[in-house]
């Protein structure tokens, strides 16, 4: 069956208030200079946002906000308006709220109407899939644009009441690694002038009878005096898992494409952290590819990081540029990528 | 561009525990005798059942146990096992976690592996949703066989230590509308004797600028001293929109499919609770259509509903048969319907 060439026309971005450094967070939750330099050193994520005010505890942006601001940069962007929307799709792991869907929400305020929309939920490799979806359902036909949003709040999991030095180490990582933001994309079955054609996502689960990587609890009015610990990661099987993951991604997006590793001239690669994405990168060995991280300066945004790459990926391709982005899911395990290129 | 047909080879589901009737959530929440019995005339739901004991409050089926269960009869019924999917759709709006998606649970505990996996936040009209989603990928090529899901489960919001009598009448009805479950549909591009093909499936959002008429929120560990009502319905809203919602897509889908009225040999309205989905029904006006609905004893199971009645649906239609399926959802303002048809 043909495919219709399907074209990413603009990415647009928002993060939240000002950047928070390590040295903030550090005095913020009464901790020991050390942190500061255990932060640098292990992690290597030097600053991020986020959607709470850390002095008053105020959360100044929802997730609709941040969605609605980077949709409406990335619509802007291309030229177009909520009208031309054809299809939107949000990931998350994080939504406002259960119900409406914050995709609702965001439509609703852009003024997109009277079209499909899907909410994600997932992890580090949600946006992938909603990339996915939503080329899948413009090569269907009958529809030109879609917008795809990626967004992240750590702010109903942020309880500054918390002493954070009475926590384990591998609690007091959560509150250092993640940031808040969101990305947007638009995609198209027209091109614009000078913009790269999808040529190909992947996405599966693997890995199975494995146990999850990460765990992250919502609770109702039922756990309302529950005091289990809401986010529970397993550091080591990230640490020993994500980089070759990474490399399977690679190799598989350039089998299926017929594309040599010196092809690629931009690697968008996964973000975790300063110092995991450091060790991914050198594992890919891709020396001919420009990196394009921003986890050191924003953090893991989950799924809002690939569309920061992207925006900064796509102010800097040219004619015949290739690029591709790789992203791993350590919940259940997922192995997500995609290739673009300039024609 | 051409569609391959496809074809829904068999649906499984379950419901958790014994089922529990009006009598006794009167009895266990000590409300008084004529609280029965105005459920019985306002609501029209007799009963429902539950992922948690109510004497012990243990919650005794996860979200990730009932859709294992239903997916596993379903695989069943359709003579498939894990390693014939090729794709995999959950839809919910109540998830076990935020990470990892409930979908790649039931994945891993299933066997399946090595495909695509997708989880959809959603009210009412999320089983449609996915049935679309699992539609598109399956008719874009190269994949035979999808698993959807659709699940609910109430456990988390069940606050069994909470004065009932002492709620407003807007927050008791959340207590005795809604019923916990799950469903699952296999599709597949290759046709068993005598399943019926999918011919349309329709959903967008509508109602630009309308207040959200459900709202469902979760809490982190930030909002443990919240007391926020975590669940909140404009009835009003509901009562006056879903019944002509509901008019419109059958509406809509019979023009796009050049099905008159009479075609129509089954009908699967809204779930919402016995007396909404009688009114529902009457508006329909569809006379020669038997209806299938089981929501005045099961309850609104959401992301399930849809498909305890295609299960109903697909045991009774004969060669020729035609049904139409209709969801409305008003968190955000959302319509769906499909249209099925044995060849």
């Amino acid at each position: 069956m043909d495919r219709r060439d399907i074209h990413v026309l603009a990415a647009g971005t928002v993060l939240p208030g000002p950047p928070v450094d390590n040295a903030e967070l550090t005095r913020r939750f009464s901790m020991p200079p050390v942190w500061e330099e255990w932060i640098d050193t292990f992690v290597g994520t030097r600053r991020r946002h986020l959607a709470t005010d850390l002095e008053t505890g105020q959360v100044r942006w929802s997730l609709a906000d941040m969605g609605e601001a980077a949709a409406s940069r990335a619509l802007q962007t291309a030229g177009l308006r909520a009208g031309d929307i054809d299809l939107m799709v949000l990931s998350t792991a994080s939504p406002d709220l259960l119900m409406p869907a914050t995709v609702n929400v965001v439509a609703d305020r852009l003024g997109v109407d009277g079209v499909p929309t899907y909410q994600l939920q997932s992890g580090c490799c949600g946006a992938l899939q909603a990339l996915e979806l939503a080329r899948t359902m413009l090569s269907a036909g009958g529809r030109r644009t879609a917008l795809v949003v990626g967004a992240e709040s750590c702010a109903k999991h942020l309880d500054l009441t918390v002493d954070v030095a009475g926590l384990p180490a591998s609690e007091q990582i959560n509150g250092v690694l993640f940031g808040d933001g969101a990305g947007a994309v638009v995609l198209g079955t027209d091109p614009l002038p000078g913009t790269p054609v999808l040529r190909g996502v992947t996405q599966r689960l693997v890995g199975l009878g494995r146990e999850p990587g990460q765990l992250v609890e919502w609770f109702g009015r039922a756990d309302r005096h529950t005091d289990r610990q809401a986010v529970r990661e397993d550091y080591k099987a990230i640490e020993e898992s994500v980089p070759p993951m990474a490399c399977e991604v690679l190799d598989e997006l350039l089998d299926e494409l017929d594309w040599k590793e010196t092809d690629v001239d931009f690697l968008l690669p996964p973000q975790l952290g300063g110092r995991m994405t450091e060790r991914i990168v050198a594992g890919l060995d891709l020396p001919g590819a420009t990196e394009v991280s921003l986890v050191a300066d924003i953090g893991n945004t989950g799924n809002a990081a690939p569309w920061f790459q992207l925006e900064q990926a796509l102010s800097r391709m040219r004619e015949g540029d290739r690029a591709v982005g790789i992203a791993v899911e350590s919940s259940k395990w997922i192995k997500a990528g995609f290739a673009l290129e300039v024609c």
